[in-house]
């Protein structure tokens, strides 16, 4: 197994508690090698059955990043009859922009068809190829934070609606729309915890031992 | 932006490009303090309106690791019966052991109930959840890299059985079983590949331009 100096690992911790979900980005262009090397990072992750069901289609077009911003918007207004009060006023804040203002949006996409009818470990669970895909937005992220590039992750859309707009055939899955792009306003903290909508749990009371629910720590059998 | 030296970059690239699916364990108990480390690394991944769905029911008891590997051979053997010829073969071969091998198995959980009935986003994509809980577990994977610890992800398994086996709620998902330890047996290549089950795909084909399909690369608006 590869060893990692104290160093390299401290650096993987930096991309995993550095990362944020940024929403505004500069009109500034982004380096080719550098968006290579993250769609490359995504193509590194983990797949169920290694079916790779991921594709990406990389949009710089303003016509086309407009629609998608458009599809974005009219899902918030229709969410946000679902929020009242405060929350309603907190949630109208939240901005879909940054999918205009990105230099770089990318559709990435999960084809449920790649590897056959039987790919290995999907056939348990097939939605193992959605995670699949999330385990590769993941790996972009990391690579995006480490490449001093900033990320946002837009689930407000209809699916329908961003197929139609770029073309993506029916079978296809738009898992998600991603922003990418310099900014100089890189939150601290996540977003949602500053405007208070929610915060970090404690870590402690999401463990359990042996059985759900279970706090009690036994000794494992090997040191038994 | 948390700047990252040249050196920092490298080392998330060399956890990215060297994760590996492990399936063969040392009997050798992990630190604490590492296994702390990894579980907040999970912790900090994003996840949909900040909803962290995730729960970690660490496994050490040998009792509980015998059962979760009855179900995963079970399951494995079910599957079999999809598969014919030389693949059935390598698909036998394909070991589910690592889960009584491995000196902690932890079953990732993902509660949809989570941050109420409206969680920003998954009320668009309910999915949302699960791919948060997967982008915890390549946070982990990652972590676990960086660590020397090697870590393995079974999906061979019908879900009802670990909730029996672990007592875990109907209304929760048992995600994903993970299995950690050491190993000295670190593939170079994934599985999957070396057994000539899967190739890992050319990663140009996966990209287009604007819209599926389109292989033309145009001049981005803000470029023109």
């Amino acid at each position: 197994m590869n060893k990692f100096t104290d160093a390299e690992r401290e650096a993987v911790y930096k991309a995993i508690y550095t990362r944020r979900d940024v929403r505004s980005f500069l009109d500034k262009p982004l380096p080719d090698e550098a968006v290579f090397r993250i769609l490359n990072a995504a193509h590194h992750a983990p797949s169920v059955g290694f079916m790779q069901p991921w594709n990406f289609i990389l949009i710089n077009h303003k016509d086309v990043k407009d629609k998608l911003a458009w599809a974005a918007e009219k899902e918030r207004k229709a969410l946000a009859i679902h929020y009242e009060g405060e929350r309603e006023t907190k949630f109208l804040e939240l901005k879909v922009e940054g999918l205009k203002e990105a230099p770089l949006t990318i559709c990435v996409t999960c084809d449920p068809t790649k590897g056959g009818s039987h790919v290995l470990g999907r056939n348990s669970i097939p939605e193992t190829d959605m995670m699949s895909t999330a385990c590769a937005i993941q790996n972009m992220w990391l690579a995006s934070c480490a490449e001093g590039i900033a990320m946002g992750w837009v689930s407000f859309y209809k699916k329908n609606d961003i197929r139609d707009i770029l073309d993506i055939p029916p079978h296809i899955d738009p898992t998600a729309l991603i922003s990418l792009g310099y900014t100089d306003t890189y939150p601290e903290k996540p977003i949602l915890e500053t405007v208070n909508w929610e915060q970090r749990q404690e870590m402690e009371p999401l463990i359990f031992h042996n059985t759900w629910g279970n706090k009690e720590k036994t000794a494992s059998s090997s040191q038994e």
